[in-house]
């Protein structure tokens, strides 16, 4: 096991109906911004309960956060930050809300060009200030609810940051406000989940015995409920497994002292960008196709993904690890996800400029490994078509 | 799944010969009370260690803090506390010290008695001011570095208390420091995880999938690495993810949103007070007798369990239940642990004193449902014998 650092101080009110509970863990003499993204916290009335919950307080509202929060929104809210001394931030909705928020806080206390906060992490890192930060939940994919980071989508790409200044307050996670989102954003949900517990489990055996059964505990999970919960967007208990997994799968837990890849986000951030096709859907995209370009450094864990997770235990090596990449393919269609760059409209013609930006953006070494260069990410996208 | 609150802000610094972060983790302004058992820290250089580490603090020590720490020893610390006006405590030790430590941190802002503070949770719970403190870790075990409790012996009994003040501010975990500890300690390691996963797992079905696979995924790994460390004690990594499950075996992630029993742990208390019986002993004692008592309740559970921890798929439900408490029972007796009440001289003519004292704690309706009466109690200790 490698050496680690573990701290995760956010409080998570995890159940149905606690919007109550917001009065007292919002600071009493706290100038708030409620931040949210369209419409549907609106129309489904969340933004109304959250407002009624918050009695006696002085509140201002940012919405129009968008899906991949663009910074040049985000920088609007920071100025509003900054012109009305707001000093608690409350995000409403799901990861991309709760991202925006994240750099927000940042943002507000940083003097210089916003960008550099994307531009360098090791600024971004070693920030002393920002705003406190909190949310209320209404989406399951990305844990953003419970974890120090984000991605934002700028002029110089959709790049990711990170400090423990921005891990929530709280989160409140009410399943049951997820209830009413639409198919494909819940079957995107799983699949990000679903990536995230690989980007921090699919790499080389490193004696991490509770991370990776935890891991697997997550990934048998997600094909045990993943079309079930969509085909039952209102059974309770099913959803409420869905979003603590969601949240578990990227709050530091299962990645603390073993290997990450992180690869398949990396180029998957670039589709995003390039093409705007939804993040989870990116990550169905490449992650198969790595697992086949790279199943020599990832074979022993591919193979133990195979026996302990998919029942995955017959045949020669490659023949195994075939089937397992093939069974996984299988789950994403299986909740209505294309995993084929062909299934979005990308062609061959279009790798170069795919790789133009991993070059631009310095991810030119990536993996477990660093071994993921330019030209494994060709061979990469070439096997995604 | 049953609506929760998680919160952990103990931050993990976690890996081999780690001691020179001390300095940046402790104030450098506080005046410390650095808090011992007996001397195998002072033996095996532990305690130089942490003394070097903290150079340009003014720094007490206080020793002898017992294994299953009393009442008595805590509060002279505690008038040490107040005398020297101590401001951070850093605890070096196992889960006995640390429990004292915590106790020491609680009872020197109280005012009134100190047995208040185990006579009544609710005053404990409720206290809005303690002495923030630290561990170094040296016994896997009890999880005490990363949770909000303890236990103290005292003149009413061995009692629980918590409050989240007493989380650890941060906790130095180096597996090699348990390297020196003995055997039967070892062994009681092993066995107290084991059943801290079981008190908040083999209850009754709740649709907590992530957290029975993540207890499941402990379980397996205890039994898996939990005679090899005992023979191999300086295997790094074999003993790290002993370290690991010990630590996250009870730090509320496993137990949140879920059913939780702690009836083995009620009534081996009393073993440990009236007895002296190692507390890890203690549960070994009782676990497999209260099992069989209370089969009809715990039986879908049970059957989980043995299905996917031990194997035991075949036979009438209870034939695979009597071989899943039989082979649960042999992987203590595997491990050094005798599992019956004769083995530590106890027969039956102890069992009315051991029933007085559950009735003067109040212990009369334990286990998830409350249904374990004094009754009930009985027969798991004539069962034990």
């Amino acid at each position: 096991m490698n050496q680690f650092n573990f701290y995760n101080p956010t409080k998570i009110i995890f159940g149905r109906d606690r919007f109550n509970e917001l009065d007292h863990l919002v600071p009493k003499d706290a100038k708030v911004l409620v931040l949210y993204g369209g419409g549907s916290v609106k129309k489904f009335g969340t933004l109304d309960r959250v407002l009624a919950a918050l009695p006696n307080r002085e509140i201002l509202e940012f919405g129009g956060i968008e899906a991949n929060p663009r910074y040049e929104t985000l920088m609007k809210a920071v100025d509003v930050v900054r012109a009305e001394k707001i000093d608690f931030l409350l995000a409403v909705g799901g990861g991309s809300v709760i991202d925006g928020t994240k750099f927000i806080a940042l943002a507000s206390y940083y003097d210089g060009d916003g960008l550099d906060l994307l531009r360098d992490r090791s600024i971004t890192a070693n920030l002393k200030q920002a705003l406190p930060l909190a949310a209320v939940l209404t989406l399951a994919a990305t844990g953003s609810e419970m974890n120090r980071g984000g991605v934002v989508s700028s002029p110089i790409g959709k790049l990711g940051f990170g400090n423990d200044l921005v891990f929530p307050k709280f989160s409140l996670v009410d399943p049951s406000l997820t209830f009413t989102l639409p198919e494909t954003q819940v079957a995107n949900g799983v699949v990000d989940t679903f990536v995230h517990v690989m980007e921090q489990y699919m790499t080389y055996p490193a004696e991490g015995r509770f991370q990776d059964r935890t891991s697997e505990g997550i990934l048998k999970t997600l094909i045990e409920i993943g079309r079930a919960t969509i085909d039952n967007p209102t059974d309770y208990d099913l959803r409420a497994n869905l979003v603590w997994c969601a949240t578990m799968g990227l709050n530091g837990l299962i990645g603390a002292g073993v290997p990450q890849d992180w690869a398949t986000h990396r180029i998957g951030h670039e589709l995003t960008a390039l093409f705007g096709i939804d993040h989870a859907k990116t990550l169905a995209i490449i992650m198969p196709s790595l697992w086949n370009i790279m199943r020599d450094t990832k074979r022993e864990k591919l193979l133990q993904y195979g026996e302990r997770v998919l029942n995955i235990t017959t045949g020669s090596e490659e023949d195994r690890i075939d089937q397992i990449i093939e069974t996984t393919r299988q789950f994403f269609e299986s909740l209505g996800i294309k995993t084929r760059l062909s299934d979005y409209g990308i062609g061959a013609d279009q790798i170069d400029s795919i790789l133009a930006a991993l070059e631009l953006h310095n991810m030119t070494a990536l993996g477990e490994r660093g071994e993921i260069t330019l030209e494994i990410s060709r061979k990469i996208l070439e096997g995604a078509i």
